[in-house]
């Protein structure tokens, strides 16, 4: 029905099908969650966009909370001598950074970068304030933009800028960073789950997939439309490498010196892509309801006519405790209003006109799956409720589908290559951990190890690649 | 009492008496608000501090989305060409910026600056997504942190990072950019004076303290305890400079080309200084109720006889919903627990002990007048939501009798300078308008023209520094 109202309006957005990039950034730009800046690869976010990343981040932020993360702040330069404390970490970042070289005036005796992310100032500060077991944990996180020199960008999912929280721990044993590493990765999952409706594949990272500094990563990653990849969150444990580059040590119980055990963990704006990438259909953004910023759009039919106007704010009033609801009382036509709600994804709209005023019912429509519901007035708020509720499962149910329905498995290098080139999606294979392996399947098909997935038993006894012994089970596939 | 008991902690905080500005610093440190950073002139926030942005963050930002703000993020680095389009503007934040001169191992063609403020970044975006008066006006505002090059710094009240927000808007008329302006100080003033407990004076810049590029910068100025006064968060009338300088340009209701008029207002971090100067004493802390991350302390007193404990955790869950509480059940004594939350400024304790538990009541004392109230338990709920009540009125009625009975008036030359000289607190005089003036006044007396506060008569004819007719009434004081 939207269709032939807003022909105009829907056609700008290419179809999925054609050619998915394009749909990706039609949509981004429909919906105006960004617009481009002066700045090359940096975007700015719209109210739209904005207000999708202030609900994921008090979102997360109080299940942070709730494990015993506090919030700080720290300095978004670092001095050069600072970041290259730690090797691997310094020659995994170094490249990417932009300088500082002048302030106030004057060239600066020491350059400064701007943060690519923050252990070096976190290990600066827990050298400073931890000297015994009574200061550990130390579980701090912060919320704040970083900034990677990056080649080629694409909105929301490789930014120059990006908007982020890090969390970075220290603790006495290296059980106990274990333990908070996989205690984050959770978080992550869940909330992607609960929260986003998009179901992620849990694992480690390999060696030459894992962050620069870090002894192991672990990732979620979840499968877009196009069956590509999506790393959507990480969190690494560092073992004491950093502690002994910045000598963060502390007094334990037995009174002997010993140095901390660290993680970092970390979830950006990226996660905005994957939403749009898992739910998104031909007609724009399609937002979980438990994540929209708005959730109910009430649309006025006809609403010159005496009473609708007002019954529509009556329904705001009623609505707006349990719910976060707006009313488009513009002066644009229901078609138009319509098209945009949907280019804009909110998950349900409700029709009220003169003639349902007269039935004392209102018209739902649902955003994914279009269903019409013809709702009494007097069941209106718990029937919102369900139709929301049912909403956010079916998504996360169909988003499950369509993983499971695109993993394949491959035991000999042909049938890998030919799954990988012919099938969208990931392909389950067994690695002997050596990395030229790794090396020759990107090279040969593009794909890369997503991760090891936890607790996933053995498929085969051999490497897909090499054909020797192999006991790691690997996700592979293209990815963003 | 808690003097008594702790000697050793409390002792460690200068009196302010014998020196305010050192007070200050052993507050900032002791109350583990912030610590330094290996930048210079950069803090890092640490959780006390940062819960306290926090809650002003998320009160304040509720209040402008009342009033129809929508929050954006724009990018943190600015191209020296955009910085340089609008002179006045330009002339002031150049010689206090950072500037990135390389990226990806790369010298940048043009060098770009760390935003000292994002006037410069806004105008580009509006002069892109508006074009007819139907996208007026545009009420957009960033919390973001912002770096400029100060030479002399201190916590909170002057750093060379430091977090805000920055509303910036668009509007057709200059009318409606003028009411935006005084809305969006009201708001200020409002949170302020309601949250923050601390009354302010509100009004005027004169154009020698005016924000560069602005026609005019309305402004709140408190008195802090030294008497000494903060300038405390300011509003912008830009009119159309900016707009003429960035091309905005609209298609108004005639189908007539126009510029648009716009507006910038922003409150930092420094508004963590005004709390602690205008409340704090040589305990430490004092905060404000309403604002307080943890307005109730719950100390179990000799917690390892059987029953303390889990009567104190069975209040933290009846008080939970209601209040933002927390549990002291560390091993520290309770001497320490006491100083401790007192110095972090905790506004009520609640002391629970066998003896208590015996006569079914609860110790509770009030962190500012330390006043004392054995409350029946099955009153707990009520009286604590009564007595931080009267905390926050009589914080505020404190402060306000403060001011009031600080601020002088001078009509002759010789009075003005002894006053200032002598007297801690702000001077109203009349004023020629002549900067002249100005600059002989702050040479003489150091004092600066705070603000002209609105609606205020004049109360003599001449300038009370060179004679000429004047009729302007100025607020001087000596600032941080």
């Amino acid at each position: 029905m939207a269709k032939t109202n807003n022909q105009k309006m829907v056609d700008a957005i290419t179809p999925m099908d054609q050619d998915f990039a394009q749909w990706y950034t039609d949509v981004v730009k429909k919906a105006q969650l960004v617009d481009y800046s002066p700045v090359r690869g940096c975007n700015v976010f719209l109210p739209n966009g904005y207000a999708l990343w202030e609900r994921i981040q008090r979102t997360l932020d109080d299940m942070f909370k709730a494990t015993g993360v506090e919030n700080v702040y720290l300095p978004m330069l670092i001095p050069e001598s600072l970041l290259q404390k730690e090797k691997d970490h310094v020659e995994g970042f170094a490249p990417e950074v932009a300088w500082v070289t002048y302030g106030g005036g004057e060239p600066l005796q020491e350059r400064m970068c701007i943060r690519p992310t923050s252990e070096t100032m976190f290990c600066d500060l827990y050298s400073k304030i931890i000297q015994s077991y009574r200061d550990l944990p130390k579980v701090y996180n912060q919320w704040c933009s970083v900034l990677r020199w990056e080649k080629t960008t694409r909105p929301f999912l490789r930014n120059m800028e990006f908007l982020w929280q890090e969390g970075h721990t220290a603790h006495a044993t290296a059980e106990d960073a274990e333990a908070r590493t996989v205690q984050m990765l959770n978080v992550y999952a869940d909330f992607c789950e609960k929260y986003l409706a998009i179901p992620v594949i849990k694992g480690q990272k390999t060696d030459k997939e894992k962050f620069a500094g870090a002894k192991a990563t672990y990732t979620m990653e979840a499968m877009m439309h196009d069956g590509k990849a999506l790393q959507s969150a990480t969190s690494h444990n560092f073992g004491d490498g950093f502690a002994r580059a910045y000598n963060i040590q502390f007094t334990d119980t037995n009174n002997q010196l010993a140095y901390v055990h660290q993680t970092s963990w970390g979830l950006s704006t990226r996660i905005i892509g994957a939403i749009i990438m898992v739910h998104g259909d031909n007609d724009g953004l399609v937002l979980p309801p438990r994540i929209a910023p708005v959730q109910v759009m009430i649309m006025p039919i006809a609403q010159h006519k005496p009473g609708v106007l007002d019954k529509a704010l009556e329904l705001v009033t009623r609505l707006s405790g349990l719910y976060r609801v707006k009313v488009d009382d513009s002066d644009k036509n229901p078609g138009w209003k319509f098209a945009e709600q949907e280019i804009r994804g909110i998950p349900l709209r409700i029709e009220i006109g003169p003639k349902d005023i007269e039935n004392n019912q209102a018209v739902l429509v649902r955003r994914d799956t279009r269903e019409k519901y013809f709702v009494p007035l007097d069941e209106l708020e718990s029937k919102v409720g369900e139709i929301l509720e049912t909403m956010q499962q079916e998504m996360f149910d169909r988003a499950k589908a369509h993983l499971e329905s695109n993993i394949y498995e491959a035991h000999d290098y042909e049938t890998f290559k030919q799954t990988i080139a012919e099938k969208p999606g990931f392909v389950r294979a067994m690695w002997c951990g050596d990395v030229a392996c790794e090396n020759k399947i990107k090279e040969d098909t593009t794909a890369t190890s997503r991760c090891m997935p936890f607790g996933a038993p053995a498929i085969d006894d051999k490497c897909v690649c090499c054909g020797k012994p192999a006991h790691k089970l690997v996700v592979w596939g293209k990815a963003y």
